[in-house]
């Protein structure tokens, strides 16, 4: 949550298993022009939040049926309960029917935007149907393997920043993860949101061989080091 | 695993819940100067641990009975043999009288250390018993809350470092996990062995207070911003 906007990214990798990955996208944006921006990203149960975009996003395409759709609802706040609501539904639906152990079913969602006449707002959105929202104390959120690209979001994060700043600190922080850990890989999707446009202006995807990702990665490699080495020494007694 | 020798360090806090955290050393040296220095560092169940220590402690203690005492045994793979039975003998013991989910009994050990006639061995130890050592592809092993810190171990280790610079990358690991995780915490204790010294030179404990470790601390996070902002920003389509 930056003062200029909201700021989304999330990688495509998914696995159940060391030999049997894929790729898929882990973010969905629906609009309005003029009226409401949402973006959803998951981490979890495949299946699980591919149901969960599916029954929203089939809501919001039949325009009889768009009472209980997330481009009716009157608010980010009744937006993000229909999201945790579906969200506990599918996993109830699961978990009763097949296997018992419902936690394998289980899936994060980060939802965020704005509709008119509100704020733009960030929900972080658990299995069980509850949800909480971000604030000045705690302004970001992360779901999936979120620990190793944790500090320098915690260093480096300040609301102040810009989005070419915020797709800088994203990527040097997905990088992090990528270096340490299986279940992360590019290409990452990245959504920038500006407060008040009310549009999706900033919407793409960073490729693995993105050479400006590829220069970063590399650079923060260097920097990194270098950093350390001008830092001084400790003095062994 | 360095060049000039091995470098231990390992927190100081131990929690069973949030209300319940304490100060414990997790870091345990044996030595007969001239003929071998060994250190143990562990990670998980704090009985299991201390029952481990206190056993191969009592063994090296008694002169009689050294035949299976780690004062005694020809070479690093004998202790690493020996710590890894009597880990697996503890957790074992404690998993059949009591509960049976022996998984909170578990407890994973670093043992590194110089016995004469032999090279430096560094091993990771696990609950079950059996063990793995490092090597020149994998020349580093974390036990515990090990991913906050690792990005930075990845990028920065290197195996000509001297000990001063070891110490500065070692702190700053663990304070990138610090400042994201209430488990770890400061006092840090330290043990830097220099190949063919046979003896302990460089051991010690890096308190919360010391004036070394918050200026880096406080360095390291100014630092860290500075390189990021050195980098180029992403271009806005």
């Amino acid at each position: 949550m930056l003062e200029k906007g909201l700021v989304f990214m999330s990688d495509t990798r998914t696995n159940a298993g060391f030999d049997n990955i894929s790729k898929f996208r882990k973010m969905t944006t629906w609009d309005t022009p003029g009226d409401r921006v949402l973006t959803l990203m998951s981490a979890g149960n495949l299946a699980t939040t591919q149901a969960v975009v599916s029954i929203l996003d089939e809501r919001s395409k039949s325009p009889e049926d768009r009472a209980p759709s997330l481009l009716a609802v009157p608010s980010m706040f009744q937006a993000a309960r229909m999201v945790a609501e579906t969200l506990r539904e599918v996993i109830d639906g699961h978990a009763n029917v097949g296997q018992r152990a419902s936690s394998t079913f289980h899936a994060t969602l980060i939802l965020g935007g704005q509709i008119a006449g509100g704020p733009p707002r960030l929900f972080l959105i658990y299995p069980e149907g509850n949800f909480i929202e971000a604030s000045e104390d705690t302004p970001f959120f992360q779901v999936g393997e979120t620990k190793y690209g944790r500090p320098i979001l915690v260093r480096a994060y300040d609301p102040e920043m810009g989005f070419e700043e915020a797709m800088k600190l994203l990527l040097v922080s997905f990088d992090s993860t990528l270096k340490a850990n299986l279940t992360v890989a590019a290409p990452f999707d990245f959504h920038f949101y500006e407060t008040d446009s009310l549009e999706i202006r900033h919407k793409g995807r960073i490729e693995a061989e993105d050479p400006y990702y590829n220069d970063l990665s590399q650079g923060w490699g260097d920097a990194l080091k270098a950093t350390l080495d001008s830092l001084p020494d400790y003095t062994m007694e």
